[in-house]
């Protein structure tokens, strides 16, 4: 019998279960609400009751699943399979959610954050499929992370390695939401790049991102890149420090484990080419004198599926 | 017949050889001369002669040596055991010094960058031996750097990763003999902290560091942490300095691979507690408040002796 696999995307406001064959091909996938107070407890019994419809709507019931994987945000205890503590779920705290699902699933079950998991899932099947060492970014309303190296996800001592949006860029800069000052979060993050601009606007910059916020009440991260690509100023210095900010780190993390590639995700990417251009760019200027550096630098293929996937990936290899 | 194995420290005014039992206790060493325009030919016989010789004048002759390490400054293509370059031996030039060194000795030869050997002299004997991930940074006329990641060094895709001297912490910053703009080893090397504090008094800072350029023509690393120690502001503030910028790469280390310990070996750590204070006080302030952090950070206890003994603990890895 072929080997099937679950692979489980624990979302703020939504879950969703995949199920893949053994070469990581969707075969379906369904989602479930998620909400800021859902009980552990509930929230396995949902998964199991969506996974297991999920396997019959296939008619892949019964012995056919092999091991499911599981990516979410929060703290994790890895090797105990704990999640300590979620943002979004409040009541997730010190919760042995490996064992809870083995429970439910009568399988193994891999646990991670959803940053590994994406990027473990563009490793197995994007834009990473054809190297060993990597480096992720997903670039959405904070920056995660993932690092890949000699074909293995890099967890570190406590198990929150690859926390690559708290790289400190501009020491004493701006504040982020972890404490520290001058993360690379807190400059080219969607959110960030937005809020540079508002902040640009609301004190007296010459702007076409006026009209905008004075409309909406708010400019996105889309509005910047969109009036950037018209032409205006503004907005094209905004874009550009995101765009330096994100060299910046793919410098020092060349200069960390070098990877072959490194690899953008998130919403932030759906700017294209003008975004990836000025990255290179700056790469480029920034970048060492002593030896010319192959680094690929792009963005990823998976699109929002890359966390199921990777939670996939993750089962599949713990289930052989 | 018990292992012995050889490590050898390819440095550029001299040529370090040690010869170690399995257990890696140091029998006996020895050292030749290194000059500029050595031939690869002349080195490689001279180091093979100068082993012969302390194999010999230890009992140890013949075939009880089972593997050779060696590290050098450099650049390197290790999978296929070359020498790329060396700013110190100007003709090692696309040198298959590996080849060279197993046809010498007749043994499997280990070769790696001395960055590399004194951290993973460090991990297997020294401030690192009770870890499994640490980074370890080296503080002398540049900053090298070596990580280890569950027991194994990080080479990265090219043989290039772990250059942590080029970090860049402060952006469109000092200007860095590799050309880049910023790196930690402008701010936060021996010769650096030295030229920083000399610029600031040749820019007429009050200083009593003053006397002592005017007096000798230069400041040295050591003359700035003797005066920060008797209370001058300047070389406490550059000296400051120098521990901010060690904690900025401390967290960005610890965001990226989430070392057990950060380790500081080289010259500059004769400057002693007041130094290793300063960084951890430094790290304290500026690392996130979302979790506390238990990275150990620490000075190297091998001395100079780390990179003969991380050549001889990889050269007994080959071995086994």
């Amino acid at each position: 019998m072929s080997k099937i696999f679950l692979g489980i995307d624990l979302g703020a406001t939504n879950i969703k279960v995949g199920c893949f064959d053994s070469q990581l091909t969707l075969i379906g996938k369904t989602s479930i609400p998620a909400y800021a107070d859902m009980e552990p407890k509930v929230a396995v019994e949902q998964i199991g009751a969506a996974g297991e419809k999920l396997l019959a709507d296939n008619n892949l019931s019964g012995p056919a699943l092999t091991a499911v994987g599981i990516g979410s945000t929060g703290q994790f205890n890895l090797s105990e399979g704990f999640m300590l503590s979620n943002p979004n779920l409040k009541l997730f705290q010190n919760v042995p959610l490996r064992k809870m699902l083995c429970d439910r699933f009568g399988t193994p079950v891999v646990l991670d954050n959803d940053g590994n998991t994406a990027c473990y899932g563009e490793f197995t099947l994007g834009a990473g499929k054809d190297v060993d060492n990597m480096v992720f970014f997903t670039l959405g309303t904070g920056i995660g992370g993932g690092i890949v190296l000699d074909g293995r996800l890099v967890h570190g001592a406590k198990d929150n390695a690859a926390e690559l949006g708290h790289i400190i860029i501009y020491p004493d800069g701006r504040r982020c939401g972890c404490g520290q000052k001058g993360c690379v979060e807190a400059y080219a993050s969607a959110s960030s790049t937005a809020k540079r601009a508002a902040e640009a606007v609301e004190s007296g910059a010459q702007s076409s991102l006026k009209k905008v916020l004075d409309g909406n009440g708010r400019i996105s991260c889309k509005d910047v890149f969109d009036h950037a690509k018209a032409g205006d100023t503004l907005a094209k210095e905004i874009t550009d420090g995101t765009a330096k900010a994100l060299a910046l780190v793919c410098i020092n993390m060349l200069h960390t484990t070098e990877p072959q590639r490194i690899i953008f995700a998130g919403g932030m990417i759906a700017a294209g080419q003008m975004l990836l251009n000025r990255i290179k760019q700056f790469f480029e200027e920034q970048i060492w004198t002593l030896k010319k550096e192959t680094v690929e630098i792009c963005f990823a293929t998976l699109g929002e599926d890359a966390g199921l996937i990777g939670a996939a990936a993750l089962a599949r290899q713990a289930g052989n």
